[in-house]
């Protein structure tokens, strides 16, 4: 772990969540970097994420910090853009930047008033807390019902990204999903940030989903203060940004709630990528598909119809299709295998589904989602009370 | 239960379940019928579905009968468009039909060859079985996971309607939904009866969902013979269709896999009917939501997130939210209510959710869904093994 130049992390309990455990998390880089953040695209947007967008507009792509809680979504309650407003303020102020210089974040419950004075009570605790290594205690003070803490970390041309994410349910990114913060010491102009970050979010946190749902609070920033002093160019630092992002969005899958496999699907032979993409997605979120690979059942039948729902036309009598590198649909029937050797192979934690449309059509996209199991009903019938 | 003239019905084992159980069954009008059909839209179509369209296309809206299978979808298979001409041209043969007057359907597993020769096997003691009063024999051998038999009944002006239905998972109805038959002895023309079925369908079996997937093998088919000579208003045909088409729907719903309750989402002050139902779908569709409902919990916040997940924009502000009639949420805010009261009022079998917009907005839809229970994965994770 290397983490990049010039940033510092914080993390405190501001008794925000039910029990002990840190849930107030503070990142600030020494200068202003350039920032750009993806939001949720639900139309119902949380006090938070309408405050951090207009504060990374107002501050025209350079801010000082980010200021995050878990146990309380703040959306949806009379004072949710109030405390965002209120929040980031007195955590900007304290560490000397301007008002709009902090992007705030909020994830937890749905509906109930946060109490801003538990946050800026705690301020003063969470900078005096601020150092260079404690990124992990920040990671961990964003989880919710994450079981494990979520990092990557990569290098360009000796600058530093490092990044942590939460989110294991409401999970289905359209822009970006859940919270990801990424911090690097690389030397990037906001335009060249924003392209990179659409444009790796595009094939990474935007292809994942868990269960269908977006969430109201999703955020995706990344900060980028040259401390370091490299400029890479703009196609190394979008690869190196990607393979961050790429390993966040795996691990959240992986952490999904309730679920026991990561499932990589891959579609290829489509008429583009967005046709690729929008098979990928119908697949991927088929409660029968997920339900099926919970029980190591390579039933291909469930993934050819989910794929027909996608309202991508072709030809199934072109399809073929393998379950962890083994054929069991060749032309849209059924291949011959040996169904107890493939079923033991799906028991294992990674599973991969590749579906090919044969033909000269060359669209092709990659897509992650987990199983879909009995625990998923039980964190999620009881999450609230 | 008033049967409509004119109509037989029988049921035998076939041997094409692995259990002994009645698996084929045959609906015969002893005149030709004005028949209309509507079936899946999923872009994968099982050869029953494909010659089914056919002969309704060559039969010009006239047909005898029905044949049906349940224990193989006769879908993705080397034979699978032969067996449906075969099956159904046997059957047509020997109730003295033309070749096209037997409209096929298949409910089952998917990709493994359905052997023609079990049905043609069959036949003969099929026919010698059709009776008048094996209307229920019929209902149960197009069961496949279901727990009760579904049928319905309604009257128009002296003519009876009468309808089965089968079906409790990959329930997403886009055009029609699952395997519904519905016989009346009313005189309709074949344009008046296929308008009425289009629009009793819209309301409801394309307002169901049990788990967002739509299956290879929808097909929801009325048959008119005329046999009670009375001619009904076409408005009142419609009523009186509807009233069957929503019973028949509800009850998919109400033995949805797994299922413990069955919940009514109503949709309110949309900009168009068409707005509400896009919301209203999300909402019936959301895993959250549907485990929240599963554990009681009255979690307006997973309604609200859901609804802003339709691509329809409205101002949560506005937004009134009641569970069982209670007020949960009102102006997009958490009301005022007994948490402990309520959730026992969710333990009741059938649950409300009501979403208002207010303002000056008319646009509104009813939607069915059920709760998403651990046993919803039990029977999936181990259907086809």
């Amino acid at each position: 772990m290397n983490l990049p130049l010039g940033f510092r992390y914080s993390a405190t309990f501001a008794g925000i969540r039910k029990i002990v455990k840190d849930d107030l998390a503070l990142i600030v880089s020494d200068t202003r970097a350039t920032a750009a953040a993806v939001f949720t695209q639900n139309r119902v947007v949380a006090g938070p994420v309408e405050i951090a967008r207009k504060n990374v507009r107002a501050a025209r792509g350079r801010m000082r910090g980010i200021l995050v809680n878990a146990g309380n979504a703040n959306c949806a309650t009379k004072t949710s853009e109030k405390v965002a407003i209120e929040t980031s303020r007195a955590a900007a102020r304290m560490i000397g930047a301007k008002a709009e210089d902090v992007l705030p974040a909020s994830t937890g419950v749905i509906g109930v008033e946060l109490d801003a004075r538990l946050i800026i009570d705690a301020l003063p605790a969470l900078v005096a807390g601020l150092s260079a290594d404690r990124f992990e205690d920040a990671a961990r003070a964003i989880l919710t019902t994450d079981l494990v803490m979520k990092t990557a970390f990569a290098e360009v041309k000796g600058a530093r990204i490092a990044g942590m994410t939460k989110g294991s349910g409401m999970i289905h990114p359209r822009m970006a999903t859940t919270l990801a913060f990424v911090m690097t010491d690389a030397v990037m102009a906001p335009d060249a940030l924003r392209t990179a970050l659409k444009r790796a979010c595009g094939k990474t946190f935007n292809r994942i989903s868990v269960d269908g749902d977006t969430s109201t609070n999703d955020t995706l920033a990344v900060l980028a203060n040259g401390a370091s002093g490299v400029r890479p160019r703009v196609t190394a630092f979008e690869a190196a940004l990607t393979e961050v992002l790429e390993s966040l969005a795996r691990q959240i899958v992986k952490d999904g709630e309730g679920a026991k496999k990561l499932v990589t699907i891959d579609v290829e032979g489509a008429t583009s990528e967005r046709a690729a993409e929008k098979i990928a997605r119908c697949i991927a979120n088929s409660p029968l598909v997920k339900t099926a690979i919970a029980g190591s059942d390579p039933n291909w039948g469930r993934i050819l119809s989910a794929a027909g729902n996608a309202g991508i036309a072709f030809d199934p009598r072109r399809v073929d299709i393998d379950f962890q590198g083994v054929a069991v649909c060749r032309g849209g029937l059924a291949a011959d295998f040996s169904e107890d050797e493939l079923k033991r192979k799906l028991d294992a934690a990674e599973c991969s589904v590749r579906f090919v449309i044969k033909g000269r059509e060359r669209g092709r996209a990659r897509f992650w989602t987990c199983d879909f199991t009995e625990e998923y009903i039980k964190i999620n019938a009881s999450y609230r009370t």
